[in-house]
């Protein structure tokens, strides 16, 4: 039988009604004829309180402890679940992390996965179970204590029993119905994609798409897992939602797939830094050890032996990093004539795996933005994206602009 | 290093707040020089809400999904607990039933305990950590699925820990300060016991005093577990609370420890039954089928050939009885003239090792109830126990005398 894996998030799963409309979900696929594996978050908000215990109980904790405690809800639903299947005639039985076991490393609270072995589990489908039910989140470390994967780990759960497993695909229940070409908030010509590549979907991800864990994504691309991201609050058909796959899958080939954005933006300019063989450690190791967390950087030649440094970091971490950078100076680690921090700014990105393909593409972006007046502050490209730092009170236009501007609402 | 073995109830471990009160407990002990097991209760609350889901889930539910779902809540005190005795710097990790691992049968929902293998927790104490939490009520099957020990089960996982590692003694904090004489919201004369023979407690928890599960106390008694029942919500001396323990141990030889009461009894009389070999169990076995819990058991001779056959039981189970009676009369099973019930009793029990070796105590509590009145209805006794049914309206008032009568206010 092939093997589908199906994951619903918390709030896909926050209610005993919930948990019904999602095992509904699951007895379509069964009917399919797929052996189904299905993993499972905790309720939402129960995984909160537990932290929220924790943190009140012991502010260095052990993460051993930690992992005991805030694994326990994913438990709960996963028998829920389990239980809700049979009611529907469905064979169906939970697995906690540690009876299948899924085997992680010792890192608590963060920890990888190492391996997952399929006999348990193929066994009972071989027998006439049609769904295992599987606690997301959690593992088990070689020493037997339960571990954790950390925030969105029941995303990377799912993702590794779709590798292990062979899926024919993971799909991912979430509270949105897909991946769109920018956030509809700021566009209603924003359109769900069919298709996105893993690469894309990575940089969606990372420039705030939260629809879909980082970690998971890149497993799924190393792994090559189809994945597709779904509403589990819509009847849903075959084609529902948006598969993210490689890129041979997608056929269509445009240049921008997306338009991102990340708001609350700062850019900071050391102006005249001395300039020297290791000035970039210099500055940036100092930031790293204050949790800044840098994202775009640009050096510019301004004179003989002297640089301009920019960078950009979320604007609330701008105090922080002028304490850093301050400190460094006092200490003779760096020199520079001054610190400007611009905390105005939003970053705007296109994003597509075309670009690799079509020339022009940074071309037309900037002149979008010269036509609506937009004036560009920092550049930065990559492979597939191009991103620009802009005045904030533009962001909403240029994202408009550029969404036009590369025909994004055309399917 | 002795072991002592400490198990907190579910309101002792009702709020983080309440766990630290626990744990200053805990640390007390362990500044003595033992090596502490805990064994913990969910907050309380917890289970009955995860009971409730699983109900609502499912009807006729799959036990072992039952038991998925509710033995999550021991799991996250035992963290919590954890924690907070590392906060207070006393080395301490949690165990799940399955790590330590506790074997049980494979009688999901109420599983029986089989062998707790104390090398785990052990080794751990010769590395030099100083308390053991464990969750309690669960253990893990033969199959490898979680079981649960039915309700209660965290005093009987504290009393089969106290015997696995030889504990000192099994010390259960609940939300009562020990063992009394009588319940002392019918007479205020009511005296805490500082020692009571494990017989006695049987007696005295089957009669309805709800401090300790009886299971519990049966294994205490077998394996010879010294069990101390005290109040997590008073500061604790080592003379506190009620000791559990073996009659040797016992110095004092009153005849009457306790004074026992049942409110909701019903007394039914099978009249002028056919007398035959076989005529009980022709009774006794279908009422054993309609699930009814018979108590005492009369049996009279009216007349030649025929016999009155009395017993008690719930008076909430008397339509069942009746029904029961009924349709083994209607097919011929049984014959009787007419079956009277009495749903206006009370039971009152007299109880005491002590009986053992003292006469007279039945008469006297005839002679103190029929001084005030109190026309007894049916007589029952075993080794260490007199009990009586009554009219309810007595109840109270039959308690008053019998406690006063073999003065039990005094120590």
């Amino acid at each position: 039988m092939p093997v589908l894996v199906m994951k619903f998030g918390g709030t896909s799963v926050a209610t005993l009604d919930r948990i019904k409309r999602a095992a509904k979900r699951v007895g379509v696929e069964v009917a399919k004829g797929y052996d189904v594996i299905v993993i499972v978050s905790a309720m939402s908000g129960k995984t909160n309180e537990l932290v929220g215990w924790v943190n009140e109980t012991s502010k260095f904790y052990d993460a051993r402890e930690y992992d005991a405690v805030v694994s326990s809800g994913e438990n709960v639903t996963a028998g829920l679940m389990a239980l809700t299947l049979q009611e529907m005639d469905v064979p169906a039985r939970s697995w906690q992390g540690w009876q299948v076991p899924l085997k992680t490393n010792s890192a608590h609270s963060q920890a990888r996965i190492e391996e997952i072995p399929t006999d348990n589990i193929s066994a009972k489908f071989a027998e006439g179970m049609k769904v295992a039910v599987v606690a997301g989140f959690q593992g088990i470390s070689p020493e037997g204590r339960i571990t954790t994967l950390g925030r969105g780990g029941s995303d990377t759960t799912a993702v590794a029993f779709a590798a292990a497993f062979g899926a024919e695909r993971c799909d991912i229940y979430t509270d949105v119905d897909g991946v769109y070409t920018t956030d509809p908030r700021i566009t209603d010509k924003a359109r769900k994609l069919d298709k996105i590549a893993f690469e894309e979907m990575l940089e969606l991800a990372s420039l705030g798409a939260k629809v879909l864990q980082t970690r998971s994504v890149e497993l799924a691309m190393r792994f090559g897992v189809r994945l597709r991201v779904l509403s589990s609050f819509e009847e849903q058909s075959d084609e529902a939602g948006t598969l993210v796959c490689a890129e041979e899958e997608i056929m269509e080939n445009r240049p921008v797939s997306g338009i991102a954005y990340s708001r609350d933006e700062a850019k900071m300019t050391l102006i005249s830094v001395a300039d020297r063989p290791g000035i970039a450690a210099a500055i940036f190791g100092p930031l790293a050890e204050a949790g800044i967390n840098v994202d775009m950087i640009i050096q510019n030649i301004a004179e003989e032996g002297r640089t301009d440094m920019t960078f950009s970091c979320p604007v609330d971490q701008v105090a922080r990093a002028e304490k850093a950078l301050n400190a460094a100076k006092d200490s003779g680690d760096i020199n520079f004539h001054d610190l400007v921090a611009d905390t105005n700014v939003a970053k705007v990105s296109a994003v597509g795996i075309g670009m690799r393909s079509q020339s022009g593409v940074a071309a037309q972006m900037f002149k979008t933005l010269s036509d609506e007046g937009v004036n560009i502050k920092v550049i930065a490209t990559s492979e597939i994206k191009i991103s620009v730092l802009i005045d904030r009170k533009y962001m909403e236009l240029a994202v408009q602009a550029l969404h036009d501007a590369f025909e994004l609402e055309k399917a």
